[in-house]
């Protein structure tokens, strides 16, 4: 199997008795693109333009304030949470739907270093990994800076190690940005806590993308992106969840007014609403987040066709199949693989690297209608990463082998070595 | 003339002869209703159903990921910034739309607190108003609790003298959400400088509606609210302007990495940008922003018709008009007038009280068409008010002169007292 190339035919076979393959029909896919991005930017349902429309001209633009309660905004947060929940073994009401991720993450790793303060007054180490996603490193590094706390950078080899007496959080993201290599959510949560050490899980590339139970795994924090796997339009609302047991303990820091108990007393003073709205800060993008209210219900269409497990299967069959052509059809073009070919080790992505002109090779990728991205290596033991995520919900077989195809091509042209291809954009 | 009523017909003379008259038609006014809580969610600007529709069916649905570039998502926060500056005496560069206010609030007094710790060890006192808007008192309330600093909350008269020996930091919204009462930024600046302390001025109630010149004024922190008289939507980001001899000396905590000199380099390490742009931090909501933006260009016509000193001259008319109308021909009907009549002390709302009946009394003039709101007092110092927010680039004369006439019906019909008025909805 290792050494046979499915052909287009085989590709397009699977598509026909794909299970999941009517859900495609709820995205709007540009024709003549194999979008294989929606790990940074997810694509858009089908129903949410009209979605944003009526929000728009009729629940602001006719109803105005009143849309506050009429039109339920002012509860937005809360009904996206329970709806995300559902994907990440959580329960209703134990998830908001708000800010960014980034934002999200200092709330709970804010509230991890008051408990870890009040439990464990020797802890002051926030653990991670040099290859998490830079802005959950910033965040931290931030907080430590604050609080008088020191962020230990190790590769992923060492978390075990580090998991010492002065360490206080473990602060990872499920799976990797650049290489999809994922942890073991259960088993590295328990050697945390074995320690007695709180975990923070950045779900950015994982909710949606691979079977994630929090409580199960009996995680203590968890944050993660509304639109990557979720797909809720650029920069939509991130979400944020806290392990009830934790939730009532302490204030996180960004105490505004959409956590107060009693948010329209206007009272001068501060009183934390009971659990997760209290991880809620001030008022929410109303359009952006109605368009990640109605990505879920495009995601969770496939709770009727088997659900997440029917997705992860789906999701390893489309990155195992891409393995392969990489193995057999990409053979001696240079490239390597980063994620774990183990499939409990890998989330919804392949990362592929090479020695060279890995840009560049991504860049005529692109003009030949097959959308990945490139990660930046740091010279070192981080090479430079040419990256594809494969969206269960909307990709296909036949869209892998074109990509495989496409990317021969660029290879056996040696296009890619034209100048056009090198000049780097500000953002890719 | 402050027994005079003046007519309908008076009215519809002024807004006949009202140079700004032509800016009402960029917006979409539901039919049959006199808005006066533009002060709580501006209205829709007609331009901004397409400006959406194409950023979510174009620049989201079929450009997908490469719109960061080409339709300029990236820069959004930035462009729409330096439009917001305009109306707030900043320059170019210096202001990021982001966030919400309350976030950003977080941001600028912790970079305050940093700023008064480097320069005066021993002033570790936040002063604010009792009155101001409760989320930005929680917000100081965190921090003051993180950091071991001290907030202090006196009533408006007892600024001055709270400005001592260990006050740092001097937090106020310009103009009162309750009262309308406006503060002169560049004298209230002045003083506490003059004592070692630095401001932080919250514009949600005055950025749109009242001429700012923070760089006049000397100010040193602002942040103000897009959903209000700049019509961005519901929970249209908020923005975020930090004098350029601040912004360099300290991190704000919130270090995501939309704030770094290199986000797409993505080091491990945080390495702030220059200026204004490391008062960002994640991912913004581009849906949202995208109608803020189209709110702002709206709102920026008015600056071929004089600009804010035109739309302020409006703004003094009809809020002027508003309380001649309640003291004539609303006369003997039990309402107080807490907004000053002084014109150099009041925003672009008028507030009125009533011993008793306030909240049932906005409810049955809502169900006549005449959309203000309440905000509850607390039984003491601060009386229940009935807010009504006239916002110069929509609202005429002649809708001025019909809520009083609609106010007058209330009171003379008794209807107010009906039960079905006085129950409360979550949010008002």
């Amino acid at each position: 199997m290792m050494n046979l190339a499915p052909s287009l035919h085989d590709c397009e076979l699977l598509d026909l008795q794909d299970p999941l393959r009517s859900l495609r029909d709820q995205f709007e896919l540009p024709p003549g693109l194999v979008y294989l991005d929606g790990n940074s930017l997810g694509v858009l349902p089908k129903n949410t333009a009209a979605r944003v429309a009526h929000a728009l001209t009729h629940e602001w633009g006719q109803d105005l304030i009143q849309s506050w309660n009429s039109a339920g905004w002012f509860t937005l947060p809360q009904r996206v949470g329970d709806k995300i929940a559902r994907v990440i073994g959580a329960e209703p009401g134990e998830v908001v739907a708000a800010d960014s991720t980034s934002i999200n993450l200092f709330k709970v790793l804010a509230a991890a270093m008051h408990i870890a303060d009040a439990d464990h007054p020797h802890k002051n180490k926030i653990i991670s990994e040099r290859s998490n996603f830079p802005t959950d490193l910033y965040i931290a590094e931030a907080l430590c800076k604050e609080r008088g706390f020191t962020l230990q950078l190790v590769e992923t080899e060492d978390i075990e190690a580090a998991l010492e007496a002065d360490a206080a959080v473990l602060m990872l993201t499920h799976v990797n940005y650049r290489t999809g290599a994922m942890h073991d959510m259960p088993s590295v949560t328990a050697k945390a806590h074995a320690q007695g050490v709180l975990t923070v899980w950045d779900l950015a590339h994982s909710a949606g993308a691979v079977p994630v139970d929090l409580h199960a795994s009996e995680a203590d924090f968890a944050v993660g992106c509304g639109y990557k796997y979720l797909n809720g339009g650029p920069g939509a609302p991130a979400f944020v969840w806290v392990h009830p047991q934790h939730t009532d303990r302490f204030w996180q820091p960004l105490a505004g007014w959409w956590g107060h108990a009693a948010p329209f007393a206007f009272t001068p003073d501060y009183q934390p609403a009971k659990g997760i709205t209290r991880f809620q800060c001030g008022t929410q993008p109303i359009l952006s987040l109605t368009a990640l209210d109605s990505g879920m219900d495009a995601f969770l269409s496939v709770e009727a066709l088997g659900g997440m497990a029917a997705l992860r299967q789906k999701s390893l069959a489309l990155t195992g199949l891409f393995m392969q052509l990489v193995r057999t059809r990409l053979h001696g073009h240079g490239f390597g693989i980063a994620t774990p070919t183990e499939e409990a080790l890998r989330g919804s992505q392949v990362s592929l690297t090479r020695d060279d002109g890995a840009y560049a090779i991504v860049q005529a990728l692109i003009a030949r209608g097959v959308i990945g991205d490139f990660r930046a290596g740091d010279g070192g033991q981080h090479p430079d990463i040419l990256r594809f995520g494969f969206t269960p919900l909307y990709i296909g077989y036949a869209d892998v082998w074109h990509a495989a195809d496409q990317l021969l091509q660029v290879m056996q042209t040696g296009e890619w070595q034209e100048a056009r291809f090198s000049q780097k954009q500000a953002v890719t």
